[in-house]
């Protein structure tokens, strides 16, 4: 029974069936039918123009992302445990030619203004420092926690006083989403460039790095070709893509991810480390108990644990996770 | 009828049975089954121990390789018409963090120690200079020109003796294998990387990096995700490389596609611009002509036209192309 | 007696005396007195407002501007044997990133618009291509010619037509300057940017980079910083400098040394491989003679042999060659 | 009377000597004399074979060692403090092609093994994240402390047990060894590369980048070439570090420096925030007492207010602070 990450799970039956209906030779690259749909697939979703390009992986879109709102000598505001800095392996420093990571602290790898602030306030306007020219968020957290329309437009808010192009890494934007019950320009108005997750939530391996400035595309297609992320048989990763945004799939899939979190979430009682909005769950677990849950056949991650315990561990549950799974784990974990 | 290029044709039925078939749940990244059996299948296809990563793309394959062979202040001696100083929108550049690539000419797109060494004989061995440290050669070349087993021995020779690491890219290299008859090996031995391509040969979006010298192999894997061309699902890639070597896949659809260049082949007698070895055919054709052959349904490239010639066209078959087609076109072209 | 270079001359009284002047504490880096004065004393210069900064060498110089007119994934056109192509060992991959030299042929190092549009006419306007974005030309050019302000003036609005930033290796600007007898400006109208030389000229160890679009100086400004070219006692680099610019010494040094280049042009006749319009003098010289004035005391570099000749040599004059030496030149010379 | 910094002080008039005794033309780069000179001095100096390279600023020979010490996908552990992280613009990221900064805390930007386990223990060895391959200390710190040979024994004996690349920042090293009053190469064994500063301590514009492991040289002779700092009369730089090695100017320069610190230190008493141990005195000082002090005419940068501070400043005296100047200081912040 696995629990480790919604990142391996497998490719929802939909994704499965666009797939082999893009079988037949289009033209290569992105010049194919499916590809050239996605700019108003997304247009579309979010209710202003936008263009969207595929890519392979989450760190790609981001990273693109980074290389086209911060120059090599500038700085890009984040999280000291966002993705980007922690688990994408220095690509911002390769992709943006050097750019600088800025880490700032938050609850729940949460940032807020005053974090931000507080951050760049000292740093003199000088050549000899570097300065913020990006701002990087993560909706849902590596936490799993979501950032509200209000916090998200306090930032952007922020972002634009600054001068800070916004990034919003969404590799689990869909179950940000389905926690809000708003509208997707909700969870997202004001950024520049947002990292659509699709391979967490159902997909294969297709993200979609969404531009809410349809003029940075020409500019990012250079660099996705220059970064060797320009697939000849493109049409596969858009098929992808396009499945998940027909009929709500990425909003149903997440929904049952989130909806597993939250029924394991309800046995966890005082055990949760973080208010559980999206679909990981961190929990206080000692050593014991977590060999105790290993022993009964659930697999997960340990986790640092927090100040005052003696261990902790995160769950994640994914669209596919089996109800059975769920309910026997929440009882596992009451039974502790 | 599309004879435009290999790389957007379908997928191969045995390529979808494995991906089918990796569907499952299993470790993210290359920490799976699947992918852990790469080295060791590409060591027995080869009989020598290599390590062997997949990538999504014979781009990034090629600039991984790269990179590993030369360093940021180096140089990349390569053909005039390589792929990665023609098409690959100046990967090879990022990559390595600036290295240069040194042009070299050569007739069909080949190149040979002589050419090689009139182009660095003359750089002085000083620092205002960029001393060259890598070559990387096209096997089957962009023209669809085959190396023989001597002349990738005298390449391997001349790299090893002017300490040139020997990068190969293989996009075509089955339809290289396929031509020659030879062993594996013998189509690139001596070369310290190989880009093995499957995505022309039937694949979906995996290519494979092959390193002879495994040691190399920890630091790609950092270089690689760095790039992020580490997919979480990663066994999706291996699922495709592991199918194509299977019982011979990769041959079999390379001897297909290079069947059907033949037959095209000899309906060209006087228009054939370069030996036809692999699945690539280049033909003298006026622009009526070429006229005429699209009015009867066939998709094609036009070509930079060679001295003398009004007109040019590039042919490309595939592992799949239609019997009746190629039929078809040689008929067509006779009838010009 | 040395005609090997300019490059390694003594300095000019004037700038000891400037260098001496500038001994007192200032404000740091660029803050002082002296390098404050740079942007007016190059804007009377050339007529028109610009920014000018102090870097310690051309290679710095050149390599800044190219990163401020080209982004990472372009081009930059130059001729074949353009120095940063040639003598600068890979400056320009590093400062830009990675971008791409694009060559192009021309007598004497020049380059003209029908060879530039040759080279790039063909380049697809797709993203699998690098895109020229600058275009950087030398003047005096490496052989010592010199473009009229008519070529400057064609060239300025070739690259105004095709997008592209020029850029002006000025390494010997005063040379060319002094040969043409025009306004300074009419040298280089037209161009972004402007290595403006000093060091060859009477100079210890600063050069200087021409902003015509003053804009571009805070990004520079940033660039230098990061390249670790923005010295602490910058006050000494600008006294360089401006000691150049006062009454016109940078002319007079040009004037005295490609008088002396006349000299011996005047003794060489037939040997001459290139006009000589600067301080270079390239000619025809068989080992023997080379040999045979070596034997007299003259020392200078060989150069690679043109067609038909058995040999060739590098013939420099500098501001401050010996009269009498120059005189003993052109007889040895007369005398083979 | 300026206390600034020592970065912007008069040049000793040894090194006017000396700069003055290199006019004469000799071979351009680090082909002359005096150039060929250094490795040999330096040897001598540290009683260890050692290779030594000129470059224009401390920032340049930083970052050339940080280099050839990590590469792109590596990470460099430093204080939060350190001057590459603050002060260099960034150009870490572009030397190192976009390595990372890993930042260690410690009193008075002291850095210690239980601080650098702590913050490198927890990174998981593999490819998500960057892993550690190289230490950079600051000797003396930016906060005017001073590693013992034991404390430097101790980093050197960690760096070597984790494979951590030693670099040390030597702007100030001769500070650190005439407080120390050891051997200097007790003040840096087991580094791999030292910038030993001149510029700070009398010279006009040069830097030594010491590497004990020779054969870094012609990996770093490369890249100093490719970032533009290969100056032409190469022999100015050379002259002047050869003139503050002889008979031991650079550590008589230093003592007075550092003398003349201890004088203001003796008046500070309880204002001190750090123990004065090379020639920066860092006190709390209100904005009142600050005013009054430059109201006496005298010069000096504010510091960021400590907690329970009002206020802070920066007093950094030089080798040829004016004695009187000191005189005055002291009685002055006494009489505050």
């Amino acid at each position: 029974m696995r629990f480790f990450s919604d990142n391996a799970a497998s490719v929802h039956p939909k994704v499965w069936d666009a797939l082999k209906g893009a079988d037949a030779p289009d033209a290569a690259y992105d010049g194919d039918a499916l590809s050239a749909r996605l700019d108003a697939a997304f247009s579309e979703l979010f209710g202003v123009e936008c263009a969207a390009l595929w890519v392979a992986t989450g760190t790609a879109a981001n990273c693109l992302a980074l290389a086209a709102l911060c120059p090599p000598h500038g700085g890009v505001l984040c999280h000291r445990e966002a993705h980007i800095e922690v688990d994408e392996g220095g690509a911002p420093g390769f992709y943006t030619h050097g750019a600088k990571l800025m880490l700032v602290d938050g609850e729940g790898a949460k940032v807020c203004p005053q974090a931000l602030a507080a951050a760049i306030d000292p740093i003199r306007n000088d050549v000899h420092q570097v300065q913020p020219q990006a701002l990087s968020i993560t909706q849902a957290t590596e936490y799993g926690r979501v950032y509200t329309p209000a916090e998200i437009a306090a930032l952007a808010a922020f972002a634009e006083e600054r001068k800070l192009g916004l990034h919003i890494d969404g590799a689990r934007f869909a179950n940000a989403v389905a926690h809000l019950g708003c509208a997707p320009i909700e969870a997202c108005r004001g950024a520049a460039t947002l990292s659509f997750g699709c391979v967490k939530n159902g997909g294969m391996n297709a993200e979609t790095l969404v531009l809410f400035d349809p003029a940075l595309a020409g500019l990012v297609k250079y660099r996705r070709k220059r970064a060797g992320h320009l697939q000849s048989k493109g049409r596969f990763a858009a098929a992808q893509v396009l499945a998940m945004l027909e009929r709500g799939l990425w909003l149903d899939n997440a929904r049952a991810a989130n909806s597993a979190a939250q029924e394991i979430a309800q046995a966890c009682g005082e055990r949760l480390l973080h208010p559980v909005e999206a679909n990981e769950i961190f929990v206080a677990l000692s050593p014991a108990e977590a060999a105790a849950l290993r022993g009964q056949g659930f697999d997960f991650y340990d986790w640092p644990a927090p100040p005052g315990h003696p261990g902790a561990a995160r769950l994640v549950t994914s669209w596919n996770s089996d109800p059975a799974h769920v309910v026997a784990l929440a009882r596992a974990i009451r039974g502790l």
